[in-house]
Order: C-alpha cells, then sequence, then structure tokens
C-alpha cells in the first residue's frame, strides 16, 4: 500500500510531467520527444539537485516516477483536448508537487549534513529548476524568470522550514507547514496577482 | 595498434563531432565556438551518463575524443564544401556511433550493478542526448524531439541488450547485436519514412 | 580580512553577475529572474568544473557568492541606468574576473591529479561557461560562439600554467603570470578586433 505522502509524490511527479507533455505538443513534438520532455519536467530538478549534493539521482533506484510520467503522456494522448480545458485542475496538482517538491528538496540536504541557505537553494531547485530545463527544451525562455511568484514561493517555504526546525517543531509538522506555505503563497500570488517587480533594461552585452 | 573496437569509437566520435561542427557553421560559429558544438555532440551524452552514474568523465582519462573532435573541424575547416556534399556517408557514420554509444551506454551501467532499466537509459543518454545538447548551444528546438526514429533506435538496442543477456548470450555476441539492433531500427526508419506519431496540442500553460 | 586574491575573486564574481542581470533586464525578467541569471553566470562555470571533478559545488560551502550576487542584483535596481553606461568598467572586471576565474580553475585540477589537458579544459569551463549557461537561460546563442576572443584567452592562459609549471616557476607567480596572459590577450584582442575566423556553412542535417 503506498503511503499519503507516496500518493501525493505521484500526482506531483505526474502534474509536472502533464505540464512538460503539454507544452511539448504545441511544439508538435513526436510521442518520444514529448515524454522527454514531461520526464525532464516531473524528474529534471531533483536531478540537478541529487547531481550537486553528490548522490545517486533519486529515480535511478526507483521506476516509480519513468512510469508516472509515462502514463501522463498515455492519458495526453489518449485525452488531449479534455485534459487541455483541466486548467485549474492541473494548477492546483503542479501547485502541490511544487510545495511537496520543495519540502523533499529541503529535506534531502539538510539530512545529509549541509547548511540551511544550501537546504534552501536546494528546495527552489527541486521544486523549479524541472520547469527551466522543459523551457530550454523547447526553446522558450523559462516561464518562471518572468511571470508570477513561483520560485519565490520555494524560498519561502524553506524560510518556513528553517524556522519550524529552528525551534523545534517535530519534523512531520515542519513538513508540512513548510509545504503548506508554499501552496499558500503561490495560490495567492496567482489570486491576487501578485508578482515581483521587472528589470528593464536595454540589450546590452559586457 | 587500435582495436577494431576503438576504430569504430573513433569513427563515432568523429561523425558526432562532425554533425556539431556542420550545425554550428550554419549559425556563422567562429571555429572555436564550432569547436566547441562538436565536441559538445560527441561527449556530451557520455558525459551526463557518467556524471549520473557517478562516475568520473570517460573523456577525462583518454584524450582522444577531444583530438577526434580536432580533426573533425580541421576536416570541416578544409574541406567544406566536399564534406556537406557527403550526406550519406555521415548518416552512416553517425548511425554506426549511435548505435555504438548506445552498446558503451548499456554495457558499463550494468557494469556497475544499475537495474536494467537504468541501463537502457543510460544508452539513450549515451547516444541521443549530445545532439540534444549540440541543438540547446545553438539555440534550435532538439531535432530528436521532432524528426525520425532516433533514440527509440537506443531503446529497442537497450531492450536488445537485455534479452540476450537475459538468456545468456556471451557478452561480445550481447554487443554485437544490440549495436547492429540499433542500426538496422535507424536505417530501417529512415528509409521507409516510419516516424512516431505526432502530439498535436494548442499552446497551454499549467 | 579578505586577502587580496579574495576581494578579486568578489571583483570576479560581481562582474559575471552584473552581465547575467544586465542580459536578463533586456528581457524583462523579474527580479527573482534575473538573480537565477546573474547567479548561474557567477558560479555555472565552476559548478559544470565541479561536478566533473567529482567535488562539492564551491559555492555550497561559502555563501559569499549569493552575497555577492544579490549586491548585484541590488546595484542594477537601484542604480541601472548609471550601471548600463559604465561599460568599460564592467569590461575591465569582467576580464578580471576571467582571467582569475581561469586560474582557480586549472589550479584546483591539478591540485587533484588530473593531467593537464583536463585543466586547461577545465580553466576554460571555470572562466566560460558560466557565459554559456548565461546565453541558454535567456535562449539566445551563446555570445561566446561567435564574438571576440574570450575562452581562447582561458586557453591560451592555460597553457602557461602549464609552461610556467614545467619550468619550475613558484606557484603565486605561476598563477600571477598566467591570470595576466588572460587578461592581456583579451585586452589586445579586443583593442585590435583580432577574432578568430568563423566558419560559414548553409543549413544541414546529418
Amino acid at each position: 500500500m503506498p503511503t499519503f505522502f507516496q500518493v501525493i509524490e505521484f500526482l506531483g511527479t505526474f502534474a509536472f510531467a502533464i505540464s512538460g507533455i503539454r507544452l511539448a505538443s504545441a511544439k508538435q513534438f513526436d510521442w518520444f520527444g514529448a515524454y522527454v520532455v514531461g520526464l525532464a519536467t516531473a524528474i529534471g530538478g531533483g536531478t540537478l539537485r541529487d547531481l550537486l549534493l553528490g548522490v545517486t539521482p533519486f529515480w535511478m533506484t526507483n521506476s516509480v516516477y519513468l512510469i508516472c510520467s509515462a502514463f501522463a503522456l498515455i492519458l495526453v494522448i489518449f485525452l488531449g483536448k479534455w485534459i487541455i480545458r483541466m486548467d485549474v485542475t492541473f494548477f492546483i496538482f503542479d501547485t502541490i508537487g511544487l510545495a511537496l517538491f520543495t519540502v523533499v528538496g529541503v529535506g534531502k540536504t539538510i539530512s545529509l549534513g549541509y547548511p540551511f541557505w544550501v537546504a534552501i537553494i536546494m528546495g527552489c531547485l527541486t521544486g523549479a529548476a524541472g520547469g527551466i530545463i522543459r523551457d530550454i527544451l523547447i526553446n522558450e525562455i523559462p516561464l518562471i524568470f518572468r511571470k508570477e511568484i513561483y520560485a519565490m514561493a520555494c524560498v519561502i517555504g524553506g524560510v518556513i522550514y528553517w524556522l519550524c526546525y529552528h525551534i523545534g517543531v517535530p519534523p512531520i509538522f515542519t513538513q508540512l507547514i513548510s509545504g503548506l506555505g508554499v501552496f499558500a503563497v503561490r495560490l495567492i500570488a496567482v489570486k491576487f496577482r501578485i508578482t515581483l517587480p521587472i528589470l528593464k533594461g536595454k540589450e546590452h552585452n559586457s
């Protein structure tokens, strides 16, 4: 029986893969290309984290992430039009994925003995780097650099994790509160259209 | 004296480097840029594989790959027009490279004790990721996501490797049959214009 | 008290971060996106080097690089127009950064026992790969593949390092001469508009 945590992780991976596959389909990728982009979106952030931490990438010890991305592809192939209309559902899944991935990234980094500021960066990478890799693969400017609060939600979640950890909140609640923090920040930001200021400049190389 | 295997590896590296350098030349890169793109095409896949496997990248212990890519650059500089007409020759070299790189990637991963599905992924990465890195460097959508059977040939070669290994075929024949499988699949796919279905969708972010 | 070397390193990191943030601002990135691009420009090359060498990325043990990039962002936010006019100043900083990063990369690789040709490549990566990552993130063709002598200055600096090392020059002078070599080559190349030949070709895939 999968635990509650594993079900959540499955949903998050699934939502991330769907987001990659949908964008790939807009570029007329074939099934293989769409699968690669979906998979890279789902596991790219955690893979970068694990490479930086010097541990074996998480998906190399458990095939569930690959299977989960394959399910996402099959769903888009068979139910494409229906899926494309489910924007709100996938926004929720995606935000759950973001929250969960952030918490996993922060927790894993701390358990390896790194300082907290490294853990917060790793939380951000786990949550947001997959989307950056996705956008590089489809040759677009990464969305999260220009649109909405996204990675900032991970930063805030990481800081909440650190505060909880510091004042001695039990691990399970620390994770829950931090994850809810990410979820809430992203939800509020999108709902009230809160964005970061834009840097304006002229094209200029140094 | 180089072995038969080493000669094949040299040809594969060479063909991959040429493919990178030709595309770089279409973008008006300078010699250095073209060399970097050629080199990244030739060694990028194996480097990513070795980083994921946690071993020293293969080209850091043997300078032949860098020299081979330099030869490719010199050839394109001096014989550019002549080379550009040799499409069929380079298609053959490139496909040999793909087959060999796949077999090397699968074999290396198994020898490190990873399960077979990891080995198949590593075979694909070794064969196909160099081309993806090349296309990112020249700022194009990766060709293999939209055109022809390419990475799928690696997957099929990996599965053949696994089957042979499973029923106890001796290593040398396992490698040969698997490599020939990759070669044959790609050849047949291009010859009969067999492609994977395209995913069609609208531009849409989640 | 920071040493002379640390001050130089701070200036180099700062100049690299500024270069990333300026280009990000030309693409209308938000503050977070600009910070990420600035940081990636400043630490991307060294991170790639450390991943390839199999050691912990340098910025994970010292937060000064992140803080330094944050200063660069604040400066651009508050003094953007003024900064954009300081082309010559930043060209000097950037070239100092290039020289220093190259020397650090070569030195670190040698101290880990790798052969010299690996060290020269790592010197180039440390100095130039950050700019390539920056250009990938802003979805442009990497500048250094088409413009000016840049990475070639790193190669020449690396060769000078090797020569000095070989004939027994004390480490501190080896580093100084090699760094000055990088600086001089880049300065002379820009001053006299010396460039590498361009490879010309037609769009063509193999």
